[in-house]
């Protein structure tokens, strides 16, 4: 690593780098995690580009909160401890403006889920910003896509759409009240991985993903990994008051079923389990295949290609 | 992930999956990897822009594989176990040849240094190539870069400034025999990590760094974490054959000083030991800072910004 990029990461990023997993941060070739004895490493990569993951107009702390926030929900939806993540960010110049409002969001999501940054890479070229985190597993445990029985009950944690609400919001598709769209414009830009809930669902969902890429699409990972059909009530899911705002009720349920970007959980539980507090039953898992939805539009999940 | 991303990755990249310690690989939330018991963890990760990192002319399996052995240098350099990678893979379009031509590369690279690809993300946008690598360490042993002792001796392994001679064949600003051009020219797309050296020097070297950013950048890495000098004997540095077909000395000089991509291992031994194979005894450790090479072109390395 150039003395030139050295210095700069060192300078902005340098504080957010302790934890009780790190025995080496950044500095060195490598970083050095501990695990406690018997755990597992559960790891993840995520990209967002300017104009492709996040609009150009996007503040540089929120789209630093927001790239943490989406990889560490893969942790949360493998039900893993933090550890810690690196950076690999790529930037058309060494703007200190850029760095200093970047490093606040990156440093306030280090904090919020418990991930401090243990190593990282900064290259010139077009805006893009690689999330790597790192997380702990029990010896036998983890939250999978695959286990989803028929009978058990689907789930998901939160309120579905308000990102996709919020962004409609920022591109000035649509107009609130102030205090929904600083909601919906917030569950957009500094979304709230389930770290917790991940970690309280180990041993205890039969499969689960995070909500990415929308409930319909993401839910299909669930039906194709496990062999089973997901049938979606769209009278249960969960709205926020903020989205019920918005005066027609099919966008609403389509950003509810095909908006992503809401990091929220979607899992499945044997029948009778104890309602996990934050979380609504929409569905059912049957036998079959795929994801129905009855009565809902049919629209699929966002795609990159 | 959305399925056409999905469905890429897989068709292209699932080969190259299989390892030891991975307990899940691509298809789920996170990979999961498995360290031995008291093992750490050691991570690094590199991302190579084209037009900044890799001329854009270099073939798709060559961009891959470079990639890969950058990122795996950084595991060699702490004298880490290889156990596994990840790829986020940035890319204008989907382009099937392009693919076919990047995963045989890293299908190569994967099995050359023992990292199965265990995830990835694949996004739209500049060609951009980020590489997560996982090691495994030793509970007390690692090779940093600030162990460095007055008294000490400094080497290196390999030979020096091949990768940068052979850059500047492939831009056509020299010419040499055949022979010695497609060795020169391998040694930048094809460099080859020292990860079976970074782990016999375990325990004995003192400290130890790879060389990316060219010899005197990366030396003065150590010197500054072991607050120590290097001199280094530019009459010791070793020179491949090929590379002295050039017929400029001082040229030669420069590009084993100063030029990166080697990815070589610049380490310090405490006097007396026995010379690791494949390695030169460049220099010694003194008291003070920085570091000279008396007699050598004065030079800096590489620097993105």
């Amino acid at each position: 690593m150039p003395a030139d990029e050295f210095s700069l990461i060192a300078r902005y990023f340098s504080a957010y780098g302790r934890g009780d997993a790190v025995e080496l941060g950044v500095g060195d070739d490598c970083a050095i995690l501990s695990l406690r004895p018997g755990e597992r490493l559960a790891t993840s990569v995520d990209t967002a580009v300017e104009g492709v993951h996040f609009p150009d107009f996007t503040l540089p702390e929120d789209t630093a909160y927001r790239a943490v926030a989406a990889a560490a929900s893969d942790l949360a939806a493998m039900g893993a401890r933090p550890l810690g993540m690196t950076l690999a960010l790529t930037l058309p110049e060494a703007d200190e403006l850029f760095l200093h409002s970047f490093s606040q969001g990156l440093g306030l999501a280090a904090s919020d889920f418990a991930l401090p940054l243990v190593g990282g890479d900064t290259t010139r070229g077009p805006l893009t910003v690689t999330v790597q985190v790192f997380g702990a597993l029990p010896a036998h445990q983890a939250l999978l896509r695959g286990g989803a029985q028929v009978g058990d009950e689907l789930y998901v944690s939160g309120t579905l759409g308000d990102a996709a609400g919020g962004l409609a919001l920022l591109r000035g598709e649509w107009h609130s009240d102030e205090s929904s769209e600083a909601f919906l414009e917030g569950r957009f830009h500094r979304p709230t991985p389930r770290l917790l809930l991940g970690q309280q669902l180990l041993g205890l969902a039969s499969a689960a993903i995070d909500i990415s890429d929308g409930l319909l699409a993401d839910a299909g990972h669930i039906a194709a990994a496990s062999g089973v059909r997901l049938r979606i009530d769209p009278g249960r899911l969960p709205l926020s008051p903020a989205l019920l705002t918005h005066s027609d009720r099919e966008q609403v349920l389509y950003w509810a079923l095909s908006g992503g970007d809401d990091y929220e959980l979607c899992f499945t539980l044997p029948p009778g389990m104890e309602l996990p507090p934050g979380c609504a039953r929409i569905g059912e898992v049957l036998a079959g295949e795929g994801v129905e939805c009855p009565g809902a539009p049919a629209l699929g999940g966002y795609r990159h290609f």
